[in-house]
């Protein structure tokens, strides 16, 4: 969901230039390991430059695999790998699915000729990937359904025309799409077929009419604690909490601040199901938590450079989308459809929306967002080079000033020897004038 | 709801420069009058301005006093004041939480350092105050039950971002909020907790499946126009027809166009009741009124300059809410969700869209909207202006043509002088060659 | 739901002067023939330029039947007048209702001052035809129920009013308001009264439970390919065949394109009801085909210039507007309503916002559409003086190339004949020198 900067990392290549000036051996391992670390952490940029000039299959994989990450922001093969890992762990059959979305749906960019950064990105892939994974997960026709492809397939390929058509609503107020094009076509394909449908049958969700009875004293801390890897799991609809933690993992790996938020957020989605006296069964399955996770995620340095103020507010968005989680699922209940990740794209939405008067919220361009890392580091860059104009234009400021000063006390001084000048000649003029006037001749010249 | 404009009344201090002049003691004391009136009527500036040098909490005050008024569009604190009487009339616990929403609501602005001046017109309170009475309203909890000011000063403070979310949309058409922060909050609030919720359980809305019979004969006439005060007093959830007629009396100190408009809109509401068949005991309550009243002051004078043309739109919009009021009521309850104010909202919103041809709709400039009499005045002050204008265009292109004119009579008489020197030229050469026909020389030097 | 252009039809003109040049009868036959069908074929300017003179309830009947086929996106009376043919053939009330719609939506949008050439083109009256149709067609309360008028003309003359609201909105991405105006009318209608309402019943519309079985033998294909037609009619709620076919006629008059398109959308939306096992009675009724009909209209040559590409965008666009219209029509059936053209405007927007990379899926500027023949004819035009454009720029470039290599060559040539020349001095001068050698004076002259 960002869009790439191909400038190679500055910082590598400041670090080579720094070794031979401190030959310590440490640290020139930790340089060393440093910059093995950048190689696969991050967005991988040399990487996908390296990528560039391989075979159209293996780019078209690399692809594919950053589609599968993006689901979480993150831009990286790698993490993508991982990914599916667990949803293999999870399981065989939506994994496939989720394969075919993400594969079907970068085919379909490439078809219409979207912008070859994005697509390179992974950002066409992120919406087939759970398209497909989600149409899976709710079918209640089994597994290994095959005629299921077919609805998985064509639904992919909308994922680009969707996401272009929103994106030009969108980036009117520089907004991504986020998530909206799965959330819009999931959702179609749900309710246009319906639990009864002969032909693509889905799970039956119904509304709750009566709230169970909730006694404390049956909580289960363990459980609770769970689910917090199993909130982050449900992102890709997996309650597996071995997924969930594989998941984190691949967020760890490209960018830990992103882990760290995911964390927090599911933990106060968790917080607000007890809040609001949700069923326990549907907090430990994670429900409470993908929404705030993705929530807290986009707000906490993502899109926002991350600072105190924008820490705390990611956290007030996380609980937001908690309250708006349940709100929105109760009304999609009606119509047997499952909240989706509506309430993390209204509420992220919302309060990237937000304007404020204080410069410590800082809502980075979209064409420059990458993850928190970098972000941050073009944050302090700015913040650096403006700090650095005001003091230059200070310094001038004062150095104007001084000069003007100076030019002032030059003037008067000049003015004073002009004066004194002036004096001397007139005190001459005057000497001459009483010598003159004791001699008669040449008074009409002077006329006071 | 309306943005202040910091420039002292031109017309009192005209008045004070008029005094002089005309020195009949009546009209001295009418202008003294008019001038205690200006004291504490429209948006009391005077008053706004000499509070700024006033200690914080009493400035605040002034503050929660103009939100609670602004839900009516009403800038001035002493309405606010009054309408909370009207409030502690009908409830102490709605009041308290109707306080407590518009206080917090109005620091939750201050901390995100939202625009100064629109926290001091009071536009960052006027939905935590609706948010605070509603969600008491709906409540089926009973009164005083304290743990509810925890989800409603949760939801004030989220009025802000919402509004600010909302503005940065709204903005580009130059368009106001109006109560759509309210209407999401609650709602949002309603449906995510629901009436079976254990901690904050709503009241029971469910959609009508069967309308009673209606039989005329049985209507109550007193009933029906005690239901225009009712209407009034449902802007803010209140059925006690004395709340209501004090809040007439509220809208009148402020601005007699806008109370008058109330009233109409509330009429046209429940007269569209009547024609749409709905059950006597919802237009008794004042259910089909008060989004009308809304839409109705709203255009009728505050965004739109008052005009006759104005008059008829505002009062066809008043129809055209109470007939979307009637279709979303039916819609939102079967979420189990009240229609609040969303009908005025959506109905006000498509009538400030409208583009017309005639000049005698005129929409205010978001920035200049004021309070109807104001707006007015700015109205035909734009007018005169262009009057002006026009005339001096006019009268230079008259004087223009008469300078044309001039110069062409005088280009006339100097040709007319021209040629009338050329013939006495042509006589006195003619006379001449005669003359020299007559004599033989110098013939050769005339070719013909 | 396009634009008029006021500028003569060229070709004809052209035409004539073609004519003497070619004396050939048949040629001179055939160029008469197209000269008399390009008069009552396309949008009919010289009629519509012809009624400009005449007398006002005149134009105002050529702005309605204008308006009437403006539904289908063809600005033609000819149509309009066989499209009220074919609603007389289904129901001579419904006919009625559909005049008085379209009659006093055209006098609201006079009396609202719109865009005289936009009401000439009748985009003001077609939501008008649809909101008097569809009300009718809904009601309960039977066939010549009088008082339907009342709401019938209320909610024709609020048609303008929305109209002009929503194309502020859509006016920011340069797209039409299609028949979003008519839909929420319609809808707000229905569902502020619903089934139950003593004054204007609604017909009931119920959420299905269960789906029946589909057994493939009893298909009737006969009724099958009939659906193709009945499509069409539905566009207008009718579900006469004949009536269907005598739309095809009224399509095939002004625009063979159209036409076209509209059989391929409505035989799209029969075999998406086939794929997702729709009930047999509701793809014969022609259900699945009208939002179909006018989706592929849209694309398929009338927003964007008819290419290949295109042609297959529009076929898309057919299919997922199927898919949406089952979504919405389960949606929508929960609330008593049916879809209405919902499905058509949302599929056809979110493929005009779609940005690609490709030429050959070139958007029409709004002002520019016309009808498809017409847009085709701006496209290639544009398409050519652009080639003419690049030739032209290419020309200039290589004859610039040219003359500096003309220049350089010349240059060379000089450079050459200037070394030539130095060299021939050197040699004379070493001649010279040689001479001078053997004279011993002037030595010192030359310092190596």
């Amino acid at each position: 969901m960002t869009h790439p900067e191909y400038n190679p990392s500055k910082e590598d290549r400041m670090e080579d230039q720094a070794k031979p000036v401190e030959p310590s051996s440490l640290r020139r391992a930790w340089a060393r390991f440093l910059k093995g670390v950048s190689y696969f952490s991050g967005d991988m940029e040399v990487f996908g430059k390296w990528m560039e000039k391989r075979f159209f299959l293996l780019q078209l994989l690399d692809w594919v695999l950053r589609g599968a990450a993006q689901v979480m922001f993150v831009n990286n093969p790698l993490s993508g790998l991982i990914i599916f890992a667990g949803l293999i762990l999870q399981n065989y059959w939506w994994a496939l699915n989720g394969f075919v979305g993400t594969l079907f749906a970068t085919i379909s960019a490439l078809i219409l000729q979207q912008s070859r950064g994005a697509i390179a990105a992974g950002l066409y892939g992120y919406n087939g990937i759970l398209v497909g994974l989600l149409m899976a997960v709710f079918s209640n026709a089994g597994d290994w359904y095959w005629w299921l492809l077919l609805p998985n397939i064509f639904m992919s390929m909308m994922c680009p025309i969707v996401s272009s058509a929103l994106a030009s609503i969108n980036s009117r107020w520089d907004l991504p799409v986020f998530t909206l094009p799965f959330n819009i076509l999931v959702c179609l394909h749900m309710v246009a077929t319906g639990h009864y449908n002969h032909h693509f049958p889905q799970v039956l969700i119904q509304p709750r009419s009566e709230l169970p009875n909730i006694t404390w004293s049956e909580i289960d801390v363990a459980k609770l604690f769970r689910s917090i890897p199993v909130g982050i799991g449900q992102v890709y609809g997996c309650d597996n909490p071995w997924t969930g933690g594989t998941f984190i993992i691949s967020l760890f790996i490209s960018s830990p601040i992103t882990c760290a938020h995911a964390i927090l957020g599911s933990a106060a989605g968790m917080v607000s199901g007890l809040a609001l006296s949700a069923p326990f069964e549907d907090i430990y399955f994670g429900l409470w938590g993908y929404n705030c996770v993705l929530a807290c995620i986009a707000i906490g340095g993502m899109f926002y450079a991350l600072t105190w103020q924008v820490h705390l507010l990611a956290i007030t968005c996380a609980f937001f989308c908690a309250y708006l989680g349940s709100a929105i699922a109760n009304v999609m209940s009606r119509f047997g459809l499952p909240s989706c990740t509506w309430p993390f794209c209204l509420s992220a939405l919302t309060f990237l929306l937000l304007t404020t008067g204080t410069k410590r919220i800082f809502k980075l361009p979209l064409a420059k967002v990458t993850y928190p890392e970098k972000n941050l580091a073009f944050y302090w860059r700015l913040k650096k080079q403006e700090k650095a104009e005001k003091a230059l234009k200070e310094r001038k400021e004062s150095e104007e000033r001084e000069e003007q000063l100076k030019a002032m006390n030059e003037e008067v001084i000049l003015n004073e020897k002009e004066q004194l000048k002036l004096e001397l000649q007139r005190m001459e003029e005057e000497k001459k004038e009483k010598a003159l006037s004791t001699t008669p001749s040449k008074d009409s010249k002077k006329g006071g």
